[in-house]
């Protein structure tokens, strides 16, 4: 989701993106849109690029308080919103948080999963609103940095290896159990409650110079089908990690994994830099071609991503 | 409201203050909070002050659609951000965006709304959230930077001239029309449906090094105690200059002005630098005192200020 998800429903409505493209357009590469990736990168005086990206939880859309308590929810909001920092190739400094609830809600808990999330990814807490509402509603902005140059969605080239840094489809099947038993509490739910995001393999992203990148917050159907839509390019994928007890489909369509998906001209290089600093190896699953599509087996992949109104 | 209401709701909820305050720690003032003030003072790099705030609208909490145009929400929410960076002697840079509507909201509109309002400023759209939603929400973050250095609220010393940049109380006696009778169009109703940020008057309390400023968003009585609570001084009014058609009520507690009330060693260069950049005098309106409160007429004001859920 994210400014990701925003990005890509921004475009959807094209009449949007004409209006705001004047005002979008990217002062440290003018001929670029501000919109487009899993956030903007701004520059200020000294000229070093910086990121700027927000994001949505809503009650009943994105999540249902039966089975997310405020905790988890606090520190959810913080995780997806740094998985976009991570998305290009950087890490957050600093993060405002609306909030919005209806009296009794625990906003003490809440802030308490925010403050714990915000100490892991070594970030602070700049300020916020806070406002009563008839629903739940979590909108956090991070200012971050990227580790070296922003990674972008739109240099992925035909030739580059298309890797994921872990097993997809988890947090769809561990929606699906919640959905069934609010009370689950299983791998795959830990999972759909508490995504990692990947900071520390964004920068090995960095070091590697990765061509593009993005994080599985739609699905990697979708996600991929964005970096090739960005640059210009078509994929085919030649394996799907799938995380144990979820399926296919919830790996290609699910969603909200928040792992990252990026492309690379030297599978060999990417190997070796994320031995080097002892991360797990990213699955190699597929190859950067010319034209366009995402194909598997042969056949196109349609982009559909996870739809949220649960 | 925006991080000004924010940080007031916070520090109501001591526990959290005590929560983030490890978190909360200002890397330009390493023995400042970042909460507190209308917004926060971020550093990167070369050392310069930066602003960054975030603000919430919900519907039927802060404004209804009987009396609001999505245009007119997108213009208001990019206005009220806007003078929480004016509050701190800045000006916005760039903006994200989380809108949250259900189906069939003119979103179009809206983002017209925004655009005019951005354009006014002068600040970009850099990306923000889109999500569906049965009430609407909207949350703006900005990223400014002050003109000179950044104006807090802690630094008003006894003796100080206190100012306001216009007349107080027309937005809630706007309002009050506007919830007696949606289809109102008054001088008033303008004042509540589209305040203007103080951006240019901003400028001047930094060339005059204000010793503290804030926005005029939950009433001067509120507003006024804010700065006497930071600064650990006390104030007293002489003067309440009230808005053509409102009452004393609406100007000491209606809140929603946005006008900058500041504090000043010396009322003449205050009076003088107006006029050479050819501004609106500000309105003397009191004296900062020794001890604490709020005192107009001999009486101590309660801090009461505007009470959202409409």
């Amino acid at each position: 989701m994210a400014a990701d998800k925003a990005n890509a429903e921004f475009s959807k409505i094209s009449n949007i993106t004409e209006l705001l493209a004047e005002y979008a357009s990217n002062p440290a590469k003018p001929n670029q849109s501000l919109i487009g990736d899993d956030a903007a990168i701004i520059a200020f005086d000294n000229g070093n690029p910086y990121l700027f990206a927000s994001d949505l939880l809503v009650e009943n859309v994105h999540f249902r308080t039966s089975y997310f308590t405020p905790e988890q929810l606090g520190s959810k909001a913080i995780a997806v919103n740094v998985s976009d920092m991570a998305a290009m190739g950087g890490h957050p400094l600093f993060a405002t948080i609306s909030l919005a609830c209806p009296k009794g809600f625990d906003i003490l808990g809440f802030y308490r999963g925010v403050r714990t999330e915000c100490s892991h990814y070594r970030m602070r807490v700049a300020g916020g609103d806070l406002s009563s509402s008839d629903l739940i509603f979590v909108s956090v902005a991070l200012v971050g940095r990227p580790f070296a140059e922003p990674i972008t969605r739109d240099g992925a080239k035909a030739g580059d290896a298309v890797f994921v840094t872990g097993t997809l489809g988890g947090s769809a099947a561990g929606l699906r159990q919640l959905l069934g038993d609010p009370s689950s509490d299983t791998s795959l739910t830990k999972l759909h409650k508490h995504p990692i995001a990947r900071t520390e393999e964004a920068r090995i992203l960095s070091m590697l110079k990765a061509s593009s990148a993005i994080d599985i917050s739609d699905g990697l159907a979708s996600d991929l089908g964005h970096i090739c839509t960005s640059s210009g390019v078509g994929a085919r994928i030649h394996t799907v990690p799938i995380e144990p007890g979820a399926s296919q489909d919830n790996a290609l369509f699910g969603g909200e994994d928040y792992e990252l998906l990026f492309t690379h001209p030297d599978p060999k290089e990417v190997v070796a830099m994320f031995t080097t600093y002892k991360l797990r190896t990213p699955f190699h699953i597929g190859e950067i071609l010319d034209g366009n599509g995402v194909y598997l087996d042969g056949a196109t992949l349609p982009a559909m991503g996870f739809e949220h109104d649960i």
